[in-house]
């Protein structure tokens, strides 16, 4: 087994889809790319942590594959293409059981999305996965938080609420049997980041944010940006049969507004561009549901058949709330 | 005290230089950057994890200085000019004395350098500190580790060895005077990135690295890459003033060979090219010594009077063995 760091390096993440506009391979003082010209260089960090992102003896594989997705999914939501990403993994020991699963969950998310491994870096410590994914887009298509207008529809693509459903059922807060476990686990571990979506919606949507940290958060933050309100009508909230069979019509929707880890899109279109988008879902090209409308004010409201629906806890933040 | 993680980014983070080519601000789901045409983005990850890298309970603000110093030198490394930087900082808890000192410590040294924090992501679990730095360096003038070719003259800037004298006075293996404590501290908490140095050798070295591992194994990693070997002259190795006090010689000089921490370029000039060199070190603008010789080959071979030099222990790898 490889113990030395450039080996283990070698060894387990030197593969991978090839770069483009890399012409340096991984192993120098610095990655070296040449961005494309008269496009934008989008980059997002994040950092997954054993135990507060996904339980610390999960399979390593799919560590590997959601530290990934999850990244990829803020690319998707600034409706950018993914090229590239670097790895900053602290381990506790090299173990080549659980580097060959990582690096293996890791590397069938970079050929699914053609997003090369370009550098990084390997450390010893607390298990814990930084990842900065890089995609390419034109400035003027970027899909903003800040952009929301009055008048906007909301929209949300997907189902919302398995990701909480799941870490429910990681936690042994509810038993299920083994076809809805795998559903969920899949759910959870192999979130589906949107960058297809993400794409087609620049110049379509005015502002977009990736679910991670719940729909009423991430809401939020479109509304906090672009100095407006919004109001979600819950009983649109799309939830998935699997969901609607594990818990009651009340749990789901809360965990569909305020559970995270869901990494849909969430984003607002203006009226004239409705019928754009209409096209698009008629075609089958993307899926998506109108959840409410942005509107004068601020923060985010939710009604129930035109009542104030009383909303259980407020969206996942780091260090507000413990979280499996 | 801001407890939410919005709330903490904010406070403590949405400050610093202004970013040149980056036109949007901290807080969208990525970081939109127009990197300058017709040249390369260098790109680099160092993570810096507590007890490892550096103690846990050592003062936030040297530690926020180090985490940034210690990724540009590897921009330095390259003869990149710092442009960017994100930051995924995993923190026990949000205690505001440590994220002001902490970050204190960082605008320090991403003023000096002009490197503007552009994004990133704050997380909790064991304190870890993820750092990407970007530059931009011309492609065709890159500083690779792979360049260097038989006959190049093998040069270190500044001294060597301070960084591991520091370690051994942080794991209290040494006892010194409040002078000579302040200097290896400066040494170890401040290591100074050569960025200047390393633009001004682009067109003149023909490999370069960072000594961040030790001397041996990093010069071990440009006679790799390059597929050379090399001789070091043990007696030309830089020492500074204060390690000559703190230690007898075969211990300075074992350190300068093989102890880490040192964040010096070690570079490879052909002969065609030293007195280009030579006018920069007249001319004060570099500091630099001339330490041996690429050879064919295989690997270092350390030379005192002509005659093999033992090497106590070979340099620093992460998962090869403990270090404060």
């Amino acid at each position: 087994m490889a113990t030395g760091e450039f080996e283990l390096i070698r060894h387990y993440f030197c593969r991978g889809p090839g770069a483009f506009g890399a012409p340096l391979g991984i192993g120098d003082d610095c990655a070296l790319v040449a961005p494309p010209t008269s496009k934008h260089l989008a980059m997002s960090m994040d950092t997954l942590v054993a135990d507060v992102h996904f339980p610390q003896h999960a399979d390593p594989e799919l560590i590997g594959e959601r530290a990934l997705r999850v990244n990829l999914s803020d690319l998707a939501a600034m409706g950018a293409s993914p090229l590239w990403f670097t790895l900053g993994l602290t381990i506790p020991k090299a173990e080549s059981r659980w580097l060959e699963g990582f690096s293996k969950g890791l590397f069938n998310v970079a050929h699914e999305y053609d997003c090369a491994l370009i550098g990084g870096d390997t450390t010893r410590g607390p298990l814990n996965i930084c990842i900065q994914v890089h995609g390419v887009v034109s400035g003027s298509n970027a899909l903003l938080r800040g952009n929301a207008a009055v008048g906007d529809i909301v929209f949300v693509t997907g189902t919302l609420g398995d990701g909480a459903a799941a870490v429910a059922i990681i936690k042994q807060e509810f038993e299920v049997g083994k076809s809805a476990f795998d559903y969920f686990m899949s759910r959870f571990y192999r979130p589906e980041p949107k960058v297809r979506e993400g794409k087609l919606l620049c110049g379509i949507a005015r502002a977009a944010i990736d679910v991670s940290d719940g729909l009423l958060a991430d809401l939020g933050h479109i509304c906090e940006v672009s100095g407006v309100g919004a109001v979600v009508n819950v009983e649109q909230l799309p939830i998935s049969e699997p969901l609607q069979k594990l818990a009651e019509p009340a749990q789901s929707r809360n965990w569909a507004l305020s559970g995270g880890d869901d990494y849909q899109l969430c984003f607002t279109v203006p009226r004239a561009k409705l019928d754009r988008l209409e096209l698009l879902l008629h075609q089958g090209k993307l899926q998506a549901t109108a959840i409410g409308e942005i509107v004068r004010g601020k923060g985010v409201t939710c009604l129930r058949d035109g009542e104030a629906f009383p909303v259980v806890r407020p969206g996942y933040q780091h260090f507000g709330n413990d979280r499996a």
